[in-house]
């Protein structure tokens, strides 16, 4: 049985890696860290696992964790994480990281989209990146996991085939995304109050949203050189989902652009083995609900003839595939499991 | 492998159904039966299936049905159950009935709040009304389960122990409730459309809601004597949940009313056992999205020493204990399986 | 024109206030005070008085406001107007507030309750309860208007006109009332973050909500009696609205119970030329939607025959009639303006 | 006073005029035509306006509304305007027309993307596209008005000016726009049920609704050169309001982007003295709720260095300047009235 830490277990994303894992055959959570609720317990902030989790909530201690489990999950704000490893704890537990920490592999555009410094550049070369569909022989000897942002493999994944197969011109990409309010997190916050939030839609970060540079050193690597994209998320009223709507031109052969089917080749050939993407049938396009509470992503797309260019969508739920499922997802790669354990989940609708 | 059947498999229950079972390890979904979509891929229809399911839906042929499968779930309007079942079928199969066709003993009363005539009065009473945490042993061997209603389930569930051991005046309870709106059902109908329902909260069927005659009829039972009450449901913008608070004067005992740790013990007495009932810390109320997505009853109690009153409160998730989750705990009974197969799910947040 | 002060005009009671005053042609804000925001621009903070409101937020200075206004708003939290005002003050302008300071005549329920020390019980006795149906005429000359709270602006009006006649027990009136989110204020609270709120309904300060006493001092005076109730407020996700579901035994007359006329006719004696109040046709039962935006009391009720019972309801926007409509209507009132100047408003649907 | 008929009053677009209109100094509706509610009064189908409207709904009668009204208001599917319009209605009244019978001048673009026979092409030449502030001169003496759609009056003013500059490269132009849920009307669809589209996002008509070629015939008017863009609408889980995100690469001049106060110099130029356009203040962008139940289109916009795009933004509320607000704007503007006249509102927040 693996022994878990959570770091941030009184997060949105923290709080899901404790109910995924509370069934998980081969992992149990014996550490509940929580700054804000030490002493208090974790049943009684959360209601959902009351009488479910008897344990109390403790102080943020990766010293002390490292003796005591096998993975630390850190779903803090950026910064921790890269603060509080060092060579001691990570020759002893594997650390999934939640933040974005170790997903930049410069850190210097680390340093200029996050605007602090990083405390531990020294392991930024060894994380891998854990978009456990790309990079799954990689994680499997990390002692790192860079866990992905949740706008982030939403829109990696959605564009990745047609940018690794050359069908899209990666010059004319463009990602227009919308996020439920649980990926701003739990803090009391004016601007996500019910009353603020409820009844509008508004579009934030424009043009200078952290995740972007995160998608384009990805879709870098796949497409073979470098991309620059625009990214512009926006918060919808609803507690789960994101749903990326993304843009570009299709890169003509013979002076044809490439047909649906191309398209879903593509598509297959890189996801048709994939337990946890489904492309979707012709015509059919993502719908957020379709996949709440669980690891899926969706996928679709549509060739506007007229214009040249593909309409290609996709959806994640945040806190699952988005965060803590893809953590799990990860945590099975690193320990040997099966990579579905504990993720075999219906979504739940509605 | 228990092979099940369900009729009305597109309805917002019987898809909850399929969502239990989907990873039940003894049952297994063979017949998603539904009029309305009838050779249409069950995974199209409701997307959050899409690659988990292939099947198409079938008619409701009950007679094929109790051919193919060992239980039927009948979540469909009121009377269709009642018009299919016959001896041929019961003889065959179990019918878990999730509509109020078997809930009424006095046929009488069935058709006077239902309004419709009862096609099938010769198997009222050999029919076990399912509240399970009171029903239990009689359900073991019925060949028809009345799955009790959402209402009725959250209602008689609050108030049961208080009644029983007469600590409550039932001349004088009140309860009223709230139900998020998949209660109303996938109907077509323009009082449901989201800018209808979305920001309003109203009141419907005052005084004379079907649930009514089924939650006193219980309680009845559990009194001793006959029990009229007011019940009053109430709309409110959300996908899911039921919020019973229920108001009645507490009997004094040698002039005093009873205390806290009283009201707390006779919970405990009936309930301390049950799994799916979470009686909650003092001063802790119940919460819907605390049960969300779960087979969970919580329960929670005030002392109102001005009045002499007290105030129960209990919320379920009116699809899951109010619905599927109850008709999956009646098939684990009726097949002697582990109560809770299947149903160990953690309420899912937010 | 009548010059205008708000204390706290950024909470959504102030801000509403200002919305309502904005085209009231016979008042004119001048003042809009929030010491959270200081020199920010009121159009900023509320972006929907963009391009509309040009002013600057003032710190919170009564005695300067005395000097510049001819009436002074305080929609902040308890006991701060009642640290505020004096008779310098009272001297110069009117005073409605919208906290609780001046609602109740007794300051020992008042420190009970609210658990503060009352800064100016001198005025209390003074003080006017501004329930505009009810207490119109000695509104007209008063120095200081207590403005209604919301739940009670709503729960009394509902059963006022029945209580009057002794047409219900009192002895038995439980009052269940739901409200929309605005009525928890703009604090920064986790407690009413969108994903905490959104998806969910629970009650809360059960049996020691402040609006209690409020209740209750105020059907005292109806019934000429003491009174003493169960009030439940419960939280729905919504913005706005309150409806309260209030229950009592009728009182038999020569052994028969009142009928349906005999309560309209209870409603019209009191209501029947009132602008604001809507007594609904028979069988029709409010629902927040329709009064959302606007000043208006939607009424309706139900004779249980069975129980004995009445169920009356009734439904505001709690920012208007709950807050800040009825504050402007006091206004009105005040200055001898048409009672409804400013509150012609067609509720806004969807 | 102006007669008003509203053929499809009880539409929310339809709703929407009677509530503009309700207090409007110089119009008055005398017709609330709904053959779905015949006979039913108006304020019953929409309690609302219970004890403001008496009326009851009454046929579709053109020919005789013809005779008793000075402008009639089609808030109807497409089609059944152009099916009623004819040389003896339009001498006697002004039609405004909400559908899109008459906005494309190309009967042929019209019969292939709404799938319909137009029945009245001879009038498509002489119906003005009814967008006030570009049309506003030729509005004045039209016969026949065509208002706008709801998504195209949004995305056409955020572009407007930069296209009319020569600003932005509009092959590159994409639209990405997000509505409320009160845009897909009033008709009874599961689709459209609160369940359905709660707690959900997503796209729909992608590459093919119909509202592109309105887009694009009425910014190629201002490009002077035809103009193809991709359109994609996604529906989110509010009532109200549309968001429109638009790309497009900007026009180099010298070599050199422009800078944002060429851009700001821009918008100013077209819209410095529109009443009902507000540029927000840099690094503001619109938020739908602070539209929400105004005329107003707040707009604002980001220039990407790294890409060489700029971001456009725009926000209205759909059944206000997206239906019934400029239809009445329209409406003043045909009678010579102030064109703000009944739409002097303030967004209703929260």
């Amino acid at each position: 049985m693996i022994k878990v830490g959570i770091i941030g277990a009184t997060g949105y994303a923290g709080a899901e890696i404790a109910r995924l894992l509370h069934f998980h055959p081969q992992a149990q959570v014996v550490w509940y860290g929580s700054r804000s609720y030490i002493d208090e317990k974790f049943g009684s902030v959360y209601g959902n696992f009351f009488k479910l989790v008897d344990a109390k909530c403790m102080d943020d201690n990766m010293e002390e964790l490292a003796e005591q489990v096998d993975v630390i999950f850190t779903a803090t704000p950026q910064g921790l994480c890269a603060s509080l490893v060092n060579e001691n704890v990570l020759n002893k537990v594997k650390v999934i990281d939640l933040s974005a920490d170790f997903r930049l592999k410069d850190v210097s555009v680390y340093e200029k989209w996050y605007k602090i410094e990083h405390k531990a550049p020294q392991y930024i070369d060894e994380a891998v990146y854990g978009l456990c569909e790309i990079n799954r022989d990689s994680i499997k000897n990390a002692r790192i996991i860079a866990n992905p942002g949740c706008y982030t493999t939403c829109s990696i994944l959605t564009a990745y085939p047609l940018v690794k197969e050359g069908l899209i011109d990666t010059d004319t990409l463009i990602i227009d995304a919308l996020s439920g309010v649980s990926g701003a997190g739990r803090g009391a916050k004016v601007a996500n109050l019910y009353c603020e939030v409820n009844e509008s839609a508004k579009p934030y970060g424009v043009a200078v949203h952290r995740h972007t540079p995160e998608i384009e050193e990805q879709l870098s690597y796949a497409a073979g050189r470098g991309v620059l994209l625009n990214f512009t998320p926006h918060l919808v009223p609803m507690n789960r989902g994101i749903l990326a709507t993304e843009y570009a031109s299709l890169v003509k052969k013979d002076g044809k652009l490439p047909s649906a089917q191309d398209i879903r080749a593509a598509y297959e050939k890189y996801y048709g083995k994939e337990k946890f993407i489904r492309l979707l049938d012709d015509g059919v396009y993502p719908e957020t609900r379709w996949v709440e509470g669980s690891n899926f992503v969706d996928l679709g797309f549509k060739i506007d003839e007229r214009t040249g260019r593909i309409i290609m969508m996709g959806t994640i739920d945040n806190l699952v595939k988005g965060a803590a499922g893809q953590a799990v997802q990860n945590m099975n790669i690193l320990f040997g499991l099966d990579e579905s354990m504990g993720l075999d989940l219906v979504p739940c609708f509605p």
